[in-house]
């Protein structure tokens, strides 16, 4: 599964594996996130080529295949940077074969095309792709890709694989195995997907180059110059002379600069090394065409940072100089850089290469006071749209209006267009009404016919904003009616889940998996659960899904442990597959534990783990809970307090910045969706029978 | 730490190793048992070699290793059969060093004498061994075994290892790292300590030899033709003509045989191969020296089973003449074979080895109905002689008499001795009284003085039988006296933790580390936890520690996944050095769950994972929990009626077994522990003011 799939290395994990390996094949993974890939399209939007289209493009490829003396071609999901979005540009694979998605690898033969995913995409295979000319292989089920190669083709055949889009570790993997069988994996760095629609006169998109856009450290916090100083001590500790950053959002952090190369991420295309063999020119930024805008060049200048820009294809050339100047000298890569990238890190023969998880994954996953600020503000902001956005929804549907999913998108992001420093949603907004919530990565079709939200339905609503202070993730569901009993029983119990999880206190260090299960807790008691992870890491203005942590049921290779300064979202969910789905999801902090936390436990702490320190969770995201929907007498105490305590803080924050804009009506709604619940018919007395009498006088005669 | 341990694969895991990463050492692995192995000595018990002993050894060893042309060995703990407890003829690491524990690896070379072993033995290293002879090497601080070997041994030089002493595995990732550095790894079937033993006229205890039992079928249920059968199906399904079983257990299980080779574990020294290339004499025993007593003939015969039996030490001409015989096909052979075995079986070159789990660790984790009655049954009786146990303590402490831990130790097993079938302890007695329960593996010491247990005690005694129909393992924690306030919040949130964890329902074929977390979330809360594992399989009337399943806070590498029948511990605690440990520690067995399962959680079922199956655990060790030391408004509604459902059960079952042999007063005192508990000053109304004004002045005048 490794080796065909564009998700980056630390979503690889061993449950799916090992679930499938049981037998049991969850129909999405488990430690895959709720929220949408961008170029997932709806299944109304699912383009399906004609047949001709498929036949014409199996045929180009074959005949490229045939000019450069291969066997057999691999495309991949990946870009050149292992990116989890990707852009057009780089949608080669579904090009190829027509299958849209986020996971898939393609391979041409003389004799064979092939499909390699999983389970998530096994029925949009047969919607979107012609299987005359193409064939699914299942992951888990069918023989894997290497074995496939293998099995199949002659001893002698040669395998190709654009460089680029392969990292060094499955690259590694799948020539053991094609060694072993004879066979070559032949890196050639043009990709012959490209090639192929070039001689077909329909080429690839170019390669997006938007405008960068400054990032000031009134919204960063710490500049340029401070973090590559931090890398520079890195290097040295490593006893490398040069880091090579690769992955997008590294290297957006790392500079303090955000683009929009890519839907949703607000990251640009680029390279980035810092040589500490250089005096000077030692930052050397690949970009463009090579020609950095003077304003940017100004914000750097700010913050202490000059950069030697040059062409973004030229890195490769350069890498091979620079192991040259680097003989027997150490050159840091990320893991998960290309074997491109390392190839040519490697050219000089005379280097060593240090691969690791890269440094910035680490620097910026715990978040810096200016950024822990920014993420509370936009979350302010974000709630308000929220906020709004939900009492116009419930308002519109009441009164029999003839709202849609995609109204409802379109709406809340006009509300979240009103607040300060928005740039834009963090995915693309999952609005599933009825039977749709419980498409884990549904998302609105504009095209077709478009579902309307009526009175009978669940309305799941997942979205998120990119602010400059700050990136927004939250789901709420709402029922626009009457919830059924078991609509109730389940969207109690998710509830539950996300309150033990989220009130949670833990060793400081702890890697996010020790945590996972309290969010299933509840609904596992009554024999429900859900197939997605329960909690992702998130980036500041940056990517919404961010590692190397997060809260799944395995671990993640690369977890550093949970510490302060961290944020994740708490993201439990139950589906009814054809009826109705339930997310409840918020984005916390991660702060540090002791008797004086602003935290529902912190008095009752008698220990700090033996020194090693206790953390929990903050709540950021502000937004009521339909408390309309909840079995209350399924809450225990605990829980309607909490429950309480943060609708009180969701209206005390919320509340004026309503008022104060006027929007009474909004404030009124808010008011409502706020007040605290109460468990009704029962009275719990705490003390002796006479006061317990007394105070039953006192309820009767409402003294 | 793997390559240097002798803990079976099972337990080999990543969380303590990413906790050293972090640079938090726990005091123990929080993957280790709580329950000691054989040859764990109390500090009192240490013996100290005098330096001149410690020249002694070192010196014949490198005359040895001269002789021999070689620069280094290496001795680690394990035996040939990759045991977790040893037999006296293994213990080299031990007589070399002077190190006893069940962890450590010894390195001598011309210069150097060194033992690596983890932080549970770093004190009792500078207790028991000559640091002006040998060096302590910290795992997990210090330079690995490889990395020491590869930095300090020149070009060229020669390590050598007893390939009966180290799994393939280890062998393969030392081997390569010493051919990084030019060095070879030499296997010498001579074990070279043995022979600086018989030089210097101190030869190694004789390996055990004690009389095989016949296991009956009415104990074990499934005759052993039953289970070859399987596995002859598995080895012909895997494309394999030979299994060769290796772990004592697994011979033991497969035979329906049991030993006492080796202390606690009723197994003994084999091989086993199993051909289905021969249509007779196919299965084929090394045992003793040869000769099968008849008693176990006809035992064996009776089941359908004819062994080719020969002498244990054969095994490895007999793997070698098979390999020959095998030319083309495949022997398969479980991952933890050693390196001796896999060297035999690959010996001729031609043939394919196949190395995964023992498919007998997958068959003997899931105990027949048969095997199920008998846990039930041994418990039964187990739980009879704990509660006369705790009631003798109880009184003797109370009436101020001399009572000291190993008094308690001998009186328990005393009373086990008096009931039907029991074979002997499962584990060295853990009887900690005060500051020695916070020593998780602690062992009372005969030697020396001996700590009298006093009014202000709290007592940990952890224990367990052997029994023919079933092994138990249980731990109570009783306070002597008045506990403390802290004791009291300790006490009753392990309970909690344990009752969450117990109460657990999840999916079937769920793997054990996503459940560990429930049980520390209690201790958690308040800052609290422990350092040792939660949960292990249990052998049926075989190991008290057996794989491949465990509740751990990482994933087993090999963790089948939870299924019904399988058996394990439910052992939460918490200890404060230097003044009590608490443990809560209950056997469950693994049922399925739906609305009739005899489960708390039953009614409640809604669903049962989507057709996965939902399982849960039915508590088989039967003692009463000292429900004095607990603060029930910490416990839930919920807690407090597991808890009076457990104790009524507790009473039901062992109640009238008491009365029966006409111990009244052991009667009194279970009847008096199992009284339901009450939440104390708190009425909880549920209904209108005016029901609640009706109950209330019925309670105050007694109506």
């Amino acid at each position: 599964m490794a080796a065909e799939n564009n998700v980056p290395l630390f979503l690889i994990i061993l449950v799916f594996l090992s679930w499938t390996a049981n037998g049991h094949l969850p129909s999405y993974s488990i430690d895959e996130w709720a929220e949408p890939n961008a170029y997932e399209p709806s299944p109304s939007e699912f383009t399906r080529l004609t047949k001709q289209q498929a036949l014409d493009r199996v045929r180009s490829m074959r005949e490229v295949l045939n000019d450069y003396g291969v066997d057999a071609y691999v495309a991949p999901t990946a870009d050149a940077h292992n990116s989890q979005y990707i852009a057009p540009s780089d949608a080669r694979r579904e090009w190829l074969s027509g299958l849209s998605g986020s996971s898939g690898t393609a391979v041409v033969t003389a004799t064979h095309a092939l499909v390699w995913t999983d389970p998530r995409y096994f029925t949009q295979f047969y919607l979107q792709v012609d299987t005359t000319v193409w064939s699914l292989m299942r992951q888990g089920t069918d023989l894997s890709i290497q074995d496939w190669l293998a099995a199949n083709l002659p001893s002698g055949s040669v395998v190709a694989i654009d460089p680029t889009t392969y990292t060094r570790n499955m690259w590694t993997q799948l020539e053991t195995a094609l060694n072993r069988a004879n066979v070559t994996l032949q890196p050639i760095s043009d990709n012959l997907v490209d090639e192929a629609r070039r001689r077909m006169g329909d080429p690839a998109p170019a390669r997006p180059n938007e405008p960068l856009i400054a990032f000031t450290v009134d919204f960063h916090g710490r500049i340029s110059r401070d973090k590559i100083n931090e890398l520079t001590t890195n290097i040295n500790s490593r006893g490398a002379s040069a880091l090579i950053l690769t992955a997008l959002d590294d290297i957006a952090y790392t500079l303090n600069l955000r683009g929009s190369d890519i839907p949703f991420n607000p990251v640009f295309f680029a390279y980035l090394i810092i040589r500490t063999d250089l005096p000077t020119r030692n930052i050397i930024l690949f970009w463009g065409n090579g020609v950095l805008p003077s304003n940017i060049v100004q914000h750097l200048a700010l913050e202490g940072t000059e950069v030697d820009i040059r062409p973004y294809v030229q890195i490769f050339d350069y890498l091979r100089s620079m192991t040259a100047e680097l003989a027997g000298k150490t050159i840091w890569l990320p893991q998960d850089a290309s074997h491109a990238i390392h190839l040519a890190a490697e050219a000089g023969g005379t280097t060593n290469t240090l691969s690791t998880l890269s440094p910035v994954a680490l620097m910026k996953c715990v978040k810096n006071e200016v950024e822990l600020r920014g993420f509370r503000s936009a979350h302010i902001k974000d709630g308000t749209a929220v906020v709004r956005f939900l009492r116009w929804v419930h308002e519109e549907v009441a009164a029999g209006h003839n709202v849609t999913e995609v109204n409802a998108s379109d709406k809340l992001q006009e509300l979240r267009g009103e607040e300060r420093d928005f740039m834009g949603p963090s995915f693309a907004t999952i609005a599933g009404a009825g039977e749709n919530g419980a498409i884990i990565h549904y998302k609105p079709s504009r095209d077709g016919p478009q579902r309307v939200i009526t009175k009978d339905d669940m309305l799941l609503v997942d979205s998120g904003g990119q602010y400059k202070d700050g990136t927004t993730d939250i789901t709420r569901t709402r029922h626009m009616g009457t919830p059924t009993a078991k609509q109730v029983l389940a969207f109690t119990r998710v509830l539950k889940g996300q309150i033990l999880l989220g009130t949670a206190v833990f060793p400081r260090g702890s890697p996010g998996n020790v945590l996972e299960t309290l969010a299933r807790k509840s609904l596992w008691d009554v024999g429900l659960n859900y197939a997605h992870g329960t909690g992702h890491g998130v980036g500041h203005f940056l990517n919404v899904h961010e590692g190397p942590s997060g809260i799944l049921s395995s671990p993640m290779a690369n977890d550093p442990g949970i510490v302060p300064g961290m944020i994740f979202s708490n993201e439990p969910g139950f589906y009814e597959v054809g009826e109705y789905g339930i997310r409840h999801e918020d984005l916390v902090e991660v702060i540090e534990m002791n008797n004086t936390a602003n935290h529902v436990m912190a008095e009752g702490l008698v220990g700090n783990f033996d020194g090693r320190g206790a953390v929990g969770f903050h709540y950021i995201s502000l937004a009521p809970q339909q408390t309309s929907t909840l079995d209350i007498s399924l809450l225990t105490d605990f829980e309607i307090k909490f429950l309480n305590d943060y609708h009180a803080r969701v209206l005390a924050t919320l509340g004026p910045i309503l008022l104060e804009r006027n929007l009474k009506e909004d404030y009124a709604w808010l008011e409502k969706e706020c007040a605290p619940i109460v468990r009704s018919g029962t009275i719990i007395i705490t003390s002796t029978p006479i006061i317990a009498f007394i105070s039953v006088i006192a309820l009767i005669f409402n003294m």
